[in-house]
């Protein structure tokens, strides 16, 4: 046996659910489908209740807790109809513990016997062409994979996904901007096994040129293309304005492309079952920081109330705000990133080439030729503003040496945080408050919070768990 | 009377010479002419003799200790014989104190009475196309102006180049890049005054537009400004193909147009003579350089022995390759010049945002799909070299981070200056060796020499000396 085959079947062993399992799974959905049913019929509302994702697909991972049960009504009853009828049902139906959560819609987050159960009201569309939105067109996604993916493929689809999670590029999740389940099974269908998607991204896919489109929808690359715009393009077989792979970082496809090659090179369980990291002791880390000789800004607020793709939206937008906050007062950054446990805290890391600079700054001022603008220019630095050093004229403009408005990175952050380009829901937590620390100033929170413990030391390690 | 009457009446008092200078110039050149008919006839050798440059067109200022005569030989005497005869008759010619010096033809310097006299062996051909350099072209400037330059305007000539010297414009040399005389003189024939020249220039010019053509040798500006892509583009009359701003900087140019408008808007006599800037104390530089909070970073070394339109052009050439070096190297320059008294010394000034960055440096590694150089990048990393952190990916190119070869620019130039893109004589004063001074490590030097510190404290103080 090959050390791929050999690997192969060890995850197999982990990743396939045995019997028992899915005799626990097929009774929480008979139970959660049997108390719609009997909800809708006390409320008169006709709706078809059915199981949907990867336990509909039966290409779920063994140990996966999570469940989508979805409630189609009729389209007539619309939108509001979805959101007091349809989650009226869902409520009743969920059992003792749930919450109401939002993402594009609205839907019941609910436990049952140990399992994480979505119960999702949509509308009953008669194709995927006429779904108003992601959830209408799921059961779509359900059917044609049942009526398409070969029973043998199902395995392949699970070392797929496990692979996925263990070089962590698995979800399409704002947070991860990976591959969703569903894009998995293409994958797999389209190439036939889970080796052979890997050979594929391995040695032949390249980014912002690899179209899959296994219905035929389109008659060249061409079109998909130019249409999509996406590193990766896989048109949706039931729906074809849509790139399954939409939510595709180039950052996440790229990962994936390294690491099957990596891996068919060197096959090994840990692409799979990466080992944990241990977080650095508060020593290590300012060893780490003496060793790279920059300096690490930490921006620490409270975490905002919103679904997680909300949430990390906007965290992604405001730290690029932020970055650009920093850059246009001319500070350099090597790396930032942002860490939250999209509870309690959010916190923004900054790593800078130095977070002081010299007062000493160049200001352009306007060309010779713009003559007004130059005499105003001229008159300003003369007169009223101090200069270190000019006006004086480069090349054909004028410039001026003035004294820098913020020298140090921390100042700037706590003066004009709040002109950055922001998320909303960021603006309101940072209007409230922040706290700016400066390399060990982090000490305090690296010791109360594991979770960001484990974010700083992986920041550090700096390379992907499945090179080590 | 105008303020501006008033000014440019005292001007004029100062650079129109006076009937006993024009006798003591009238007397060297009747002698250096007989002398140089003597011995060409001695030698059996036909040539003309002739006064060339500002004096033989009357546009020289008053205190102006330079003379050209020109001796012009027959095309048939070939280089060699330009070069042997012409020479030779310069020579003896010169009386007792002379040097021989090369630009872009040998010539002999002699020193007749106090007034430095040039004896510029040329050819006499019959039109200022058929030159074959710059010196066989000169006696149809000398004429052109003469029959076309009316008489009352040869004052109006002597402001405008005491103006441009007193703004440090004036000068086709290769260290200033400015104006010439005979450029001047085009001007104000074209705007018939000094004061038109300068409201041309601060309120019509604009750089890389300019077209003046005397002649009408072009029949729209459309043709001279795509053939000479110049900031100013002045046709020359006796020769269409050629600019005789060519040497002027788009700098130099806008230093005029905006000091005409200032002089223009406040006439007064700074503009043509200066205040001198008496150097600063060291503890002033010291306190200078505090107040930038930059770092100056200091070359020195030997002058070579070349013309000083030889050395200018090395000096800059080389500053421009150091610059790149430092900046490859991820120094950040504010600003730079050089400084060299074209005798004994040499000195490269680089103002640096930071002499010192830090050890990580981010290198980039090639996209994730040039699957070979992705193989050789990563393990590279993994196995010999030892990054500080990486390789991973970012975007779709692998990075790492590596320990910067070279975190202080004084090491940096120590060793790697002479890779640098260098003037070839620059390159063997450099290899000869050269001492690298930061910030006060320029003191023993500062206070050896008058020359530089002059330099260091007009590069500190920063503006130009009219908008004092």
């Amino acid at each position: 046996m090959s050390k791929v085959e050999e690997v192969i079947r060890a995850v197999l062993e982990r990743v396939r659910p045995n019997a028992l399992e899915r005799e626990l799974v097929g009774k929480v959905v008979s139970d959660v489908l049997a108390r719609i049913k009997a909800v809708a019929e006390r409320l008169g509302v006709k709706v078809e209740a059915r199981v949907e994702g990867s336990i509909a697909k039966d290409t779920w991972i063994s140990g996966d807790r999570d469940i989508d049960v979805f409630i189609r009504l009729p389209r007539e009853v619309g939108r509001e109809g979805l959101e007091s009828i349809g989650l009226q049902i869902a409520r009743e139906a969920a059992g003792d513990k749930w919450i109401e959560c939002y993402a594009e819609h609205p839907y019941i987050e609910a436990e049952v016997n140990g399992f994480k159960v979505d119960l999702v009201p949509c509308f009953a569309v008669r194709s995927s062409e006429e779904a108003e939105s992601a959830v209408d067109r799921t059961p779509f996604h359900t059917d044609y994979i049942n009526l398409h993916l070969s029973e043998d493929l199902r395995d392949e689809v699970r070392l797929l996904k496990q692979f996925m999670k263990g070089i962590e590029v698995y979800g399409a999740e704002v947070k991860v901007q990976g591959f969703s389940g569903y894009l998995c099974e293409l994958l797999v269908m389209r190439y036939n096994s889970f080796i052979d998607v890997l050979k594929a991204a391995a040695y032949d896919w390249k980014p912002y040129s690899m179209v899959i489109d296994i219905e035929g929808h389109y008659s060249s690359n061409f079109e998909p293309l130019i249409l999509f715009k996406a590193p990766l393009v896989v048109v949706d077989p039931v729906d074809r304005r849509r790139n399954v792979a939409a939510a595709l970082s180039l950052q996440k496809m790229c990962e994936f492309m390294a690491a099957s090659r990596a891996f068919l090179e060197n096959p090994d369980l840990k692409f799979f079952f990466p080992p944990q990291l241990t977080p650095l002791s508060f020593d290590e880390v300012l060893n780490e920081f003496n060793k790279r000789g920059t300096d690490f800004l930490f921006i620490l607020t409270g975490c905002p109330k919103a679904h997680p793709d909300v949430l990390w939206g906007q965290f992604y937008k405001s730290a690029d705000g932020i970055k650009r906050l920093l850059e246009i007062y001319g500070f350099r950054i090597i790396d930032y990133a942002v860490w939250s446990d999209e509870l309690h805290y959010l916190v923004f890391l900054f790593e800078l080439e130095c977070a002081d600079l010299p007062p000493l700054k160049k200001h352009l001022g306007p060309p010779v030729y713009a003559r007004d603008h130059s005499i105003r220019f001229v008159e300003k630095y003369l007169k009223d503003a101090s200069p270190i050093a000019g006006p004086k004229i480069e090349g054909d403009r004028w410039i001026v040496y003035v004294n820098r408005k913020y020298r140090r990175a921390k100042d700037l952050i706590s003066e004009k945080l709040l002109e950055a380009r922001l998320g909303k829901l960021v603006y309101s937590e940072l209007s409230r408050g922040f706290k700016v620390m400066l390399n060990d100033g982090v000490y305090e929170f690296y010791n109360a919070s594991r979770g960001f413990a484990n974010f700083l030391s992986k920041y550090l390690f700096g390379k992907p768990r499945w090179l080590l």
